[in-house]
Order: C-alpha cells, then structure tokens, then sequence
C-alpha cells in the first residue's frame, strides 16, 4: 500500500506527462499546435517530392512534399483515396525573379507551410482529412479557432472527385 | 603455384568485374552512361528538395533536389563554393494547367533529368562540375559526344560568380 506522500509525488507526475503529450511543440521545441490541435509535422523539410506547382493568382511558387506513406501511395499510384496515414505538405513562396535569368521563375520569400494528414476516423466532416497551415518562418499557426479548417476544406470542394487533393503526382523516371 | 586454366578463370573473372564497373548501367539494370562518361546518380528521386522554379521563356517547370552532401552544403549555406561531393539534380517537365485550378501552372509531361556533379579534380575545365542529362521517361543520355558539356557550360557561365549554379537554395523553415 502506498503512503500519501508517493501517491501525490505520482500524481504530480502524471500530471507532467499529460502536460508534456497535450503540448509537444509549444514552448522552445517549436511552433505551437494549429487551433485544431493539429502538431507540426516533424521532419517534413527532409520529405520527398510528390510535385510542384506556380499560382498565378497569387503569385507564389510551391513544392509538395509527402510523407513515406504518401510517397509511398504516389508511386504506386494509390492516391484517389490517399490512404490512412498519408501526410501532404506544401511549401509555399512568393514568385521572384532570377537576377541573372529574368525569364526564370524562383523562390522568394517564404509564405507557409501546409499539411493535409487523411485520418478517415479523425476527419469525417472534411473528407478524411486534417488541415494545419503555419506562417512564415516563424512558423505562426494559422486560424484564430478551428473553424479556420471552413476555408481550406471549402477551398478544396471543387477537387472532391481527386479526394479533395489539388496535387497530382508529377512523373518522375 | 597456380595452374594455367586456374589462372585463366582468373583472368576471365577480372575482364568481367572490369566491364561491370566501367558500364553499371549500360544494360537492363538501367539507362545508359552520358557521353562524357557520368552515370546517372542512384537514388535520385528520393533525394530532397534545394528550390522549385518555373521558366517562361521555355514553359518548364522545374524542381531542384539535392544529395545529402548537397543538402548539408545548402543548410549550412556552404554554396560559393559548392563542396566536392555535391550533386544537384533538376527534374523539368513542361509546364501545363490545373484542370480545376486554371490558374495554376503544375507538372506535365516529363522533360529530362539533369546534374551537375562537384569534382575539382576531375572536372577543371568547367569550373569543377560535371554535367549531364537523361532525357523523357525513358532516359536517352543526352549529347552526342562529350563536347555536349560546352553547351551545358556555356549556358551556366552567366553564374560565375555563384560557382556556376543558377539555383539558390530556398528558405525552408
């Protein structure tokens, strides 16, 4: 049987853990959480490349990124749906152009990151998938509250019969 | 002491390990070397991204990966020089638009796969790069003889003064 004293020393330590699991990155490990309690996705900088794209609209230049499951699910052509597990991120630049090759295209200033992470048990209501988006390259999550998932997912209705996904695997040989 | 035919096998067995060094890709394990003798980098598709561009005046749009000596190099912004040991690779389709996003520009059909690969030892006569190219899915080794490189070279003279690469590497978070 326990005293009282190791009983309140246990308590105050699982109280720690919980603290430590609920907020992984939101002290100096990182960024903080999106307002849908979505983490920053570790390593995606060192991801491989699914495809790019350059937007017109609002001038900005993007690489996106997967995961291994979504590499993975690229390669063997499995991606309508992408399966559970499947990780996108899109990174995301203002258009510049280059100073010694006026006609070409570059990375300027950094935008934001993007993810879409497909966990159908997680995400009914937005196709299956969770939306995160942080800022700059202080990495600011995006929304002031969760409903900031409203526009992403309002924006990628238009691509339901791709499983709400814009990007289609580049061909890579 | 070794018996003749002993050290005829022997014989045998060496021509066969020097053909299987001077030509690993010559056959079905993969595309041909390019006419200055380079290899196509193994594994390079898996390699992770340095920057993106798109070109207007030849509607491509590219994206630059990098070996992990290439990488390192970039994170530490070790670039002007470029350490030996560095592979950049560009993978360039032309460029085409969404079909439900008409103002993005995204990959279409696959173009070539090209590098440059760091040797000041080997490569003195431009400025310490070897380049080479493989075109369409299918890989052709481009140039048909290894006077293609002064095409290559030419081309990447403009960018002296940043080692001869366009690329700058892409703020990343």
């Amino acid at each position: 049987m326990q005293s009282t004293a190791s009983k309140r020393i246990l308590t105050v330590a699982a109280l720690g853990l919980v603290v430590l699991a609920r907020a992984p990155f939101a002290d100096e490990h990182g960024p903080g959480a999106a307002p849908n309690g979505i983490s920053l996705p570790e390593g995606y900088k060192d991801w491989r490349v699914v495809a790019a794209s350059h937007r017109d609209d609002n001038n900005t230049l993007r690489v996106i990124l997967g995961n291994d499951m979504a590499i993975e699910a690229a390669r063997a052509g499995n991606t309508n749906p992408w399966p559970d597990g499947v990780i996108l991120g899109k990174l995301v630049w203002k258009d510049a152009r280059h100073e010694a090759w006026e006609k070409a295209v570059v990375p300027g200033e950094f935008v934001h990151a993007e993810f879409m992470i497909k966990d159908t048990g997680k995400w009914p209501a937005t196709g299956g998938w969770g939306y995160a988006r942080w800022k700059g390259m202080d990495q600011k999550p995006y929304g002031k509250d969760a409903s900031f998932v409203d526009e992403c997912h309002g924006c990628h209705t238009p691509v339901k019969d791709n499983d709400y996904v814009f990007t289609r695997p580049a061909a890579i040989p």
